[in-house]
């Protein structure tokens, strides 16, 4: 039986392309024992994988040449020699990138395709949807009233988080990279302002203007200039959560930038980087309140979902250079 | 009844000079009721106070050009106006820097020179003490066994919180300046290690063979190069206090270096800038605690005496020159 698989080809010098990427005719695996074979319904990208694609320093086993890609994905179990698991169970986990793959019944989660579309389960209500939860109600922590500020703001945890903070009562300013998007933050998800900063030239002036008393909090996903702006606009006790610094994935080496520090003294800053996989024992509290605040429509999922297993490359590097409105899916079929 | 008093003459460019003081003669003010007149013993000179010495950009209020400085500072009641205090007492107070000065009573406090000399209450018993406490205790939360690493580490606040860190059990590594302060950590404090960062070309590579299980504690008063080398080490959930950045404050702005968030988001660090005046609602806890280590022979006062009111500024200067061995101090009389 025919299957595709999407191998690293080369590994990306700094950009990602479309080229660093092939894909690969082969055979449909085989479960045995405790496996289940799965047809892929919903990949994942995300920038993360970015470091795993370089021979060494990602905190994630690298990606090995010629080998295919693995990350988070939704399928469907078509063939179980699992206890746990039956034909028709839709599943996530982390799956390898091809339409059909098998897995260990321990290294997937059955989805409840009743309570929301299984696509979501890859964006508000998986491990987006938990980073933005950890990072607001574990590090930011803001209270009613104050000035949140978030980078890529537009993406998947961009958007999420931004709602999170919204329900807590802040005034949520985003950060983006289109006009389009600062429409879809201020008109869809009630963010009380967004700036397109690829049309400001000086981003610390405007964010000065916007956020006039101040800025609270930061929930950065990109690092960088966009981040210098707005460390320079702290007010006393900011908190600041690092979740994602894309500006810097693709950079060889570590940029020179401002000196935070003087900020973070001057201002009693906290500064703290986190990956979802730090709260995994808070993974069953978190999704309650995700799925609640979901069915209440309290926040909303947001999907750039492109059709067809061979575009699995261009969506993943299409994150480089910002096009997904949200949550960055492929749809396999 | 003569006085003298240190006045600011002009404002310091960058590092500060002995000639942006200037000593005058005047006259011994008179207390009124509520105040009391006091005899200056010993002053306290400290990095923070060229910041007030700026037209603005500190958080404290700025010194006025041609009018006296002030600051943290010890002295005997001569002349008491106060139902709390009498002739004789010996005060702790932000004090102007002249020989005889009037405080009102809410703005002293009486110290107990039986338990220790009427100078420690600047230094190890006093807001230094109190810093090294809070950062410590609140922030870096050192676990035995950790990796500790303290820059500026043979002046005031280093000597402090690397004794408290050696308490706890941490493998303590101290950054300093010359081969004297070295000894005087590892022979007189305890310290595992320390270095002479003038002496290193590569800060980096020796830090990493003398930390060779990685740091997990930065206590950070210095900033720059220095900070840089350590972020280049961090362990996972690494945390940082960060107390001073002395190498910034002569800066006309912030300068560049590389930037901190990838290692921040990198180890799930926590970086946490602090003022002791942040803890005022537990400085009673903090001193009990500290006076308590101080008897029980647990830590010891370092303490860089001057004499001499006269030479208040060429103290204050030597800060900036690495000048003093533990807190700087200017005996008055």
């Amino acid at each position: 039986m025919n299957n595709r698989q999407i191998i690293l080809a080369e590994r990306p010098l700094e950009f990602p392309l479309k080229t660093n990427f092939k894909i690969v005719e082969t055979q449909r695996p085989s479960p045995t024992n405790g496996e289940v074979l799965i047809e892929l319904n919903y990949i994942s990208v995300d920038p993360y994988m970015r470091g795993r694609m370089d021979e060494e320093g990602s905190r994630y086993t690298p990606f090995q040449l010629n080998k295919p890609l693995s990350g988070d994905a939704i399928g469907k179990i078509i063939e179980s020699k699992s206890q746990l698991f039956k034909i028709g169970d839709y599943v996530h986990g982390d799956m390898n990138w091809e339409e059909y793959t098998v897995v260990n019944e321990k290294n997937i989660q059955k989805i409840n395709t009743d309570a929301a579309p299984a696509s979501t389960y890859l964006g508000l209500l998986g491990r987006t949807g938990l980073t933005a939860y950890f990072g607001i109600e574990d590090i930011c922590q803001p209270k009613k009233g104050e000035t949140f500020v978030i980078s890529a703001a537009a993406g998947a945890v961009g958007t999420a988080a931004g709602q999170l903070a919204k329900n807590r009562g802040c005034r949520v300013i985003g950060i983006t990279g289109t006009d389009q998007k600062v429409k879809y933050l201020t008109n869809e998800l009630g963010f009380d302002s967004a700036i397109n900063y690829k049309k400001i030239h000086d981003i610390k002036s405007a964010l000065r203007e916007i956020c006039h008393k101040g800025i609270d909090v930061y929930f950065d996903n990109v690092g960088g200039m966009i981040s210098d702006a707005v460390f320079a606009n702290l007010n006393d006790f900011a908190r600041i959560a690092i979740c994602g610094q894309i500006s810097l994935y693709n950079a060889k080496e570590i940029p020179l930038g401002p000196r935070i520090q003087w900020y973070i003294l001057h201002h009693y800053a906290t500064v703290k980087g986190f990956s979802v996989r730090n709260y995994s024992n808070r993974y069953e509290e978190a999704m309650s309140h995700l799925i609640l605040w979901y069915k209440q429509g309290k926040i909303k999922s947001c999907e750039n979902i492109i059709e067809g297993f061979e575009n699995v490359p261009k969506a993943f590097v299409g994150l480089f250079k910002g096009e997904n409105l949200g949550k960055q899916i492929v749809k396999v079929r």
